[in-house]
């Protein structure tokens, strides 16, 4: 028998409401016989959702909590009035004792990461998580981070997101040595200010299961020119925001065209079943879920407005994350890269006692 | 008689060479028949293209340059060994002794910038410059700035862009308060780091002839959430760079669409004409041109790669800004905004000098 996959789901935060959730993991589950979900919301609601999925209701198990946290309450607030209580708590906690292998929340993003953050801890050398984003690409498909969990960070921060994106693209993509890059205004090594080129040298220079690829401009996301792509989390969510819109812009002229004569309407008649793979690929729920990496757990982020497909689509990636056990993958990079840096640095002692038996001497 | 309006084209720079350039030149012409050009360039080989456009001949003044500044020439070298002598100084020299009202080039965008920047020398009170961009969005168009002159900035530069913005939107758009907002990863005015807080509160207070609406989102941008976005170069890079990918990725996927089967192609020439607004609002040689501003004369960047419609759409602009005088209206706002704050400081010297005096009966 193949061991389960157990997720935890925050079945009441999505602006869709708990039937696009439970619809969601049933379509999963559909699947991917394997899974098992904890469903954290109004026992009531769930149960009475529940008999439209039998499946699932077989699959499952339903945690009644009585507080869901509102969409636009301030992260601060919400750790206070809804840890422990609230369904979207709940969820996360469930990762932590072990119950979950990983928690799929359509809620207040601030407040997941709070929750997340202080309920999980972050690993051992992490000090700034990381959104990561799945995003549609020409020929395929790329991971961004960070997506604004931290505005600005580090060059060591830029690094570590390097590796743990290298890590989730190994798992994901299933690709051994993802190609990564950072994210700038040129491709030239001089671009960028000192930590992007900081944090380029080093990436460069390291021995993880990655290949660094260079710098990569905001067009180089989506002509797939690295398998990861690093960024602070101001201009990564700004990229990301902006995608979005001019995809929305794009789709709505086109709809207008199809839209203003007979002879459009039948020509787009004629074209619609060739339009079937651009539409997948258009549709935001088939990059649905952003990853919060650097965490001693998988949390994944659906969009607010997620529907059933797109609740799916994130439940299918966390599922992957568990069964390849991404956190454990992080952190055995971490732990390899970080003993060469302490290595590093136990060597110099050394030469700084030199120097002082010289001075003794003097 | 109408006064003429008089550009200067470095002819030279584009990739695509002097008869895009020329060209350009003269489907502008034939769009406003004011226009006087001087070309900066190699005399023999602009001769041999004007033979093509008597037009333009009888509208222009050749003067031969020796030198054209290389692509991939850093700016410092540029200015070191293209000043005096290369078409792209000569055009923004004629722009500094008055002989043209603006300039415009396709080169080397660095090296356009070093030159332009120590040849015309910033305006007053600005120690920032930008590049404005004229972005399409769902129903009108957007101003964004900086592009990338500048990659970190401070909340004063900000403020600065705001009405650097806002006097090109009335004389581009013909708005009399042009709506400005700031880009940010989230509405809300608690969202960003304390540059842009600053920034936001004192464009919400000036008296300036401009409505500040408030944080826009990536998305807000084509939404046409403002007539002027203002931003840092990074994340205004990385946004136009992304939003040129997206847009280009679309496209791609719409014409393999377009020719995957015999009955999408039949589809494809009936929807044909209905597509044209929509390939117009795509094509990037429509939104084409990047304005400095901040300086003391007018300088517009082609794309590189612009072809004739490019050119003609970058100089329609320049000549509307050197019309409306674009440059003084932006002197003007800035005097009357520090002349402001100049009295704010001058008056609180006063407030110092009671306090002292109460000291010193104490």
């Amino acid at each position: 028998m193949t061991e389960k996959i157990v997720i935890a789901l925050d079945v009441m935060s999505g602006e869709q409401g708990p039937s696009a959730c439970l619809d969601g993991a049933n379509i999963s589950l559909g699947r991917n016989s394997n899974l098992f979900f904890h469903l954290y919301g109004d026992q009531q609601i769930i149960a009475d959702c529940l008999k439209q999925f039998p499946n699932l209701a077989a699959q499952s198990e339903t945690h009644h909590t009585d507080f869901v946290v509102p969409m636009d309450m301030k992260p601060r607030q919400a750790l206070r009035q809804g840890r422990k209580v609230s369904s979207m708590w709940q969820a996360i906690n469930s990762v932590h004792e072990n119950v979950s292998g990983g928690a799929v929340s359509a809620g207040n993003t601030g407040a997941l990461m709070a929750m997340a953050t202080f309920c999980l801890r972050t690993l051992r050398r992490i000090d700034r998580t990381a959104i990561a984003a799945i995003w549609p690409t020409i020929d395929g498909e790329t991971i961004v981070l960070d997506m604004g969990a931290n505005l600005h960070v580090s060059s060591q921060n830029l690094v570590d997101f390097g590796f743990m994106g290298a890590a989730m693209a190994r798992v994901v993509f299933n690709i051994k040595r993802p190609r990564v890059g950072i994210l700038n205004i040129g491709e030239e090594e001089i671009k960028g200010n000192e930590d992007l080129k900081t944090a380029a040298a080093i990436l460069r220079e390291s021995d993880m299961p990655l290949e660094y690829v260079g710098f990569v401009e905001g067009d180089g996301i989506s002509k797939g020119h690295a398998d990861v792509v690093v960024t602070e989390g101001f201009a990564g969510n700004i990229a990301l925001k902006t995608a979005e819109g001019t995809a929305r812009q794009v789709v709505t002229l086109l709809r207008d065209a199809f839209n203003s004569s007979w002879r459009a309407k039948l020509g787009y008649l004629l074209l619609a079943p060739a339009l079937k793979p651009f539409r997948k690929k258009m549709d935001p729920n088939n990059s649905n879920g952003g990853v919060f990496l650097g965490l001693r757990g998988i949390v994944v982020k659906c969009h607010g407005s997620s529907d059933n497909h797109g609740y799916a689509h994130a439940i299918d990636l966390t599922a992957a994350m568990i069964k390849n056990n991404l956190v454990n993958e992080i952190r055995k990079d971490l732990d390899v890269f970080y003993k060469d840096q302490d290595e590093d640095l136990l060597a110099k002692p050394e030469i700084k006692q030199d120097k002082t038996e010289s001075k003794d001497k003097s």
